[in-house]
């Protein structure tokens, strides 16, 4: 029924060995006493609860779901579910990354991603209760008043109350300027909010007692449109005074969603009926308060496809290696046996190294953004800190369109691997396809994502964030300029530096005559950009595993690894950039009725 | 919850504007007196029985699934399963294609296809309880005796009676050399068989009065490997002399499997314990008869995928033209409404067009290759059948291979349309995923078709049978250029060819120092030979739309689909290319123990 062991000298090796994370903390005076060892020490801890707790549930809660008694509206959590969330609030778990202010650890974002991952791996269902909650952490703390502050972060930051993110209505998901719930004033400072909110993940549920719901919706005087939004902050029971649980609120679930997967995560239509809320943030800017929760789960969502990639790929090694089957092409190779374990054969190494390839590149670009938004929020330069928070909001939507776009292939050829086996549910391989397909589609369809990252965060300023991006990847080619062993992996970074450059041109100007260029080269510019980060992150790792080749088997590994990237994996580019160049028209000239 | 009409007007453009079916036919004695109108009119008819019969069971049989009896061993399909089928067996569709002197209507292959793609479009699980049969019945027609034949084939042949094909067991699938299951002749030309068989689909069920099991065995003093393996015919019922059902044979099912889709379809652990069975051809060659199923089996796959390609595109087609979401980007288009429709943005056009494009390629590529197995069997002259049957076997695996792994993106896509609404059940999106993921495993996985495809079909003859297809894609473009207007089709397709030689010729001369090269391009190389063929349609199909694109839309439409394919998917071969040309090194160098 499968395994998972946490990669925890992989995860090292990212964190000390690729990202020099004790010298980089040093540099950041709210990090700087943090070291490796207590660093490897609360992954070691984080790695036991997630093999141990939740993993061991990630099956049985897909088989089981989640449960909704209509007529009382309780949601309730497949069986295990709610132990192990007591357990984790217990261990203190949820507030690794929290401000101290409010209880929190006050740990950095990098050592959070390590958690995450872990956590996706085990149980991608489960995480999401805890996950959503940061998402209303982060909102609240950066728009909250005082007083919300006060109430609401602590109990948040112990994890005794969870959050969720309420936005979608059922006739809007991208385009929230057409979104209905209503916020009326009622002269207290607070409101009574009336409306519908669909797919709400972890909107109802028996895990803590209490639920805050941040939720937008729109002021009786407010604009049409984006503009006239507002950010709430809508508990399920409203606080006492003394902090303690109140009145039961007019946000109920209607009814939950039967999906592909995720089954043990809660989907759920809530309906607010005169639900009694405060505002978060100010009035008709409720998007703005809302993309600092947006932009932490977009690297949320990148974080969970890492972990089932990871995961998937550990179980069809193990089973690689097992599984009998046929002999090798140039001979027999397990001659004691009746068949070669098909890890012999190269079109399943293909699979596995592709899995491999993507499950380490992925690990570094996601570690190396939580790096930079640590440097983003606590580097003593400001023009550091811009510079990071450049950085991280031109790599968020790669990190969220890219890496699920990967895992979901990663994740089907972990359940090729296992052929028939793979199809069925008693393997649970199956199941890491169907979880990692939403990972593509919410916090943004990876549509919306590669809009983003092409339209805004390139071209929206002219490349400038992108040329930032170059110059690092520039910088690290120049200096290993004279490295001989080096040039197999620069010279094609290289090249590709260059053709991202010269291909964003082309796009800027075809973009300048007619808008639609930018949507029709949007997706596959997200996969060069992608492969431009795997790329300048393979050649740093084999950089580093070139150094010490002659120091085990895990730096033969990397190379071996970062070989195989650059050789069957980057030609994706080739296609991509053919895709890109191909323009607009030929998306464009067929009319509606001709479909 | 979706629709699915039968799209007739894109069957009828591949068979007669395409084809030529009726002048084809002509030349085919057996079916010389088939004419369009007739093969319409049968079309027309399996629309009405897929729309209205069992496309409305599809989603409810998802949803229920199968049930077993642990005690009877009694396997139940879903509600509405068993109807359905009784209606058609009494329509006699079963008998479509068999052979006029069992029963059989005798109508060729491609119209067989028709029938095919329809049934899977609407409802691939029920459609395996038909579909496997008629697996059983090749096999039978082409190495049974005249005495079994008689037996089983007229209610193998009006659908009475269904067949399975019974070879994986639990430690072989693709090497079946490794199988266990026994036949002990019992001295009157019957056979106890005993082992155990895993993944039978439809191998019990309440369908139909009989099941007739195909199943491979040893005899005791068979050679070991895929030498010494035999087919037997193993009834669920042993008939009696006079047709009738007699007594129930041992053989039963133990178990059905939990599986990510295909609910409706009982995929069943067999036990055979000392089951009474008759040899089907020669001993020690069961291999070669099962062969004849295998073919014909992974055609049907490429249908099934088809079919799903085809009714996920129609839904996502549906949605985006309906579902109101944001601007266009070059300003709004439907200004009476809140949003414009989502078809208006260039990616979801993208993912639109794929779909398209793929969908009747993969039409055309299936109907062609259908037809090319009628004049493989019925052609008067020896040379054209000989020659029919080499582009049958190098077509087979791509029509495996490549349109079941084209279909995944495809569904993938037309769930991706409907974004959050695609992940839930409601919509019915994620069933087409969810089925159609088993298209690339079984019958052969993909990995197995690539191999079959480089190694047997390219590399095993140097190449000949290449050369042939290879033939007919020069003939084509010879015919066309003094055609402008095909220039910019022909071109391309030309290129392709050239570098579809030169690298098959490169992988060719590697792999007479490695064969691990074989196993290294086999997936790239099948994906490079899949475009090829479609490249050829597409660009056939185009000379047809602009040959008539005064007349109406439907040419209109064809053209510019034909455009997309050359613009945005056939870059895939600059991948392909690069990832053959990187050889097996960066594969294989890497120690089992290093992964």
């Amino acid at each position: 029924m499968g395994q998972y062991i946490a990669p925890l000298r992989d995860m090292q090796f990212v964190l000390h060995e690729l990202l020099g994370l004790e010298a980089e903390l040093k540099g950041l005076p709210a990090h700087a006493s943090l070291d490796a060892d207590t660093v490897n020490s609360i992954a070691e801890e984080a790695a036991k609860f997630t093999q141990n707790v939740t993993y061991p549930l990630n099956h049985s809660g897909d088989a089981e779901g989640c449960h909704f008694d209509k007529v009382s509206g309780v949601v309730t959590a497949p069986k295990g579910f709610k132990e192990a969330y007591a357990q984790y609030v217990e261990a203190g778990w949820p507030a690794l990354a929290c401000d101290p202010e409010y209880g929190g650890q006050g740990l950095p974002e990098v050592v959070n991603n390590v958690l995450y991952e872990m956590l996706n791996s085990a149980n991608q269902a489960w995480t999401m209760y805890p996950g959503l909650t940061h998402g209303a952490y982060a909102a609240l703390i950066a728009h909250g008043t005082p007083e919300l502050k006060k109430t609401y972060l602590p109990k948040i930051v112990s994890g005794h109350w969870t959050g969720t993110m309420c936005l979608t209505e059922a006739h809007c998901g991208t385009d929230l300027g057409l979104l209905r719930t209503k916020a009326e004033p009622l002269g207290d400072g607070s409101y009574a909010l009336s409306g519908q909110k669909i797919f709400i993940s972890a909107g109802e549920h028996d895990l803590a007692e209490n639920i805050i719901h941040l939720v937008l919706a729109r002021l009786p005087d407010a604009p049409a449109g984006t503009k006239g939004i507002s950010l709430f902050i809508v508990p399920k029971f409203i606080p006492n005074a003394d902090g303690s649980i109140g009145k039961r609120n007019g946000i109920k679930c209607g009814n939950i969603e039967h999906k592909m997967g995720i089954h043990g995560n809660a989907t759920c239509v809530m309906n607010l009926d005169g639900a009694t809320g405060w505002m978060v943030g100010e009035p008709n800017k409720g998007l703005n308060a809302m993309f600092v929760m947006m932009n932490g789960a977009r690297l949320g969502v990148g974080m969970q496809s890492l972990g089932l990639a990871e995961v998937a790929y550990q179980n069809s090694l193990i089973y690689a290696k097992d599984r009998l089957q046929m002999r090798s092409l140039t001979g027999p190779k397990a001659k004691d046996k009746p068949a070669d374990p098909i890890i012999v054969h190269p079109d399943v190494r293909r699979m596995l190294l592709t899995q491999k390839a993507h499950v380490e590149a992925a690990r570094a670009f996601t570690y190396w953004t939580g790096l930079m938004i640590d440097k983003s929020h606590h580097h003593p330069d400001e023009k550091v800190r811009k510079e990071m928070d450049d950085l991280v909001a031109l790599l968020t939507p790669i990190v969220k369109g890219f890496i699920t776009e990967y895992s979901y292939i990663s994740t089907t050829y972990g359940m090729q691997v296992f052929g028939g086996h793979g199809y069925i549910k008693e393997w649970g391989m199956e199941q890491y396809v169907r979880d990692n397909r939403i990972n593509m589609i919410y916090e943004g369809t990876n549509g919306i994502q590669a809009l983003d990252l092409l339209g805004r965060k390139v071209l929206g300023d002219m490349g400038a964030k992108l040329t930032k991006f170059g110059k690092i990847v520039t910088d690290f080619i120049k200096a290993n300029a004279d490295n001989e062993a080096m040039k197999e992996f620069t010279g094609p970074l290289a090249a590709l530096g260059t053709e991202v450059q010269k291909v964003t041109m082309e796009v800027g100007q075809k973009a300048m005559k007619n808008p639609d260029e930018v949507g029709a080269a949007s997706v596959p510019y997200m996969h060069l950009l992608g492969h431009f980060v795997y790329a300048y992150l393979w050649a740093r790792m084999a950089k580093i595993a070139l150094d010490k080749q002659d120091q085990g088997d895990f730096y033969k590994s990397k190379l071996l690894t970062a070989r195989f990237y650059f050789s069957k994996l980057l030609p994706e580019t080739a296609m991509n950039l053919q895709q890109i160049r191909a323009g607009a028209g030929s998306l464009m000239a067929m009319e509606a009725a001709l479909f």
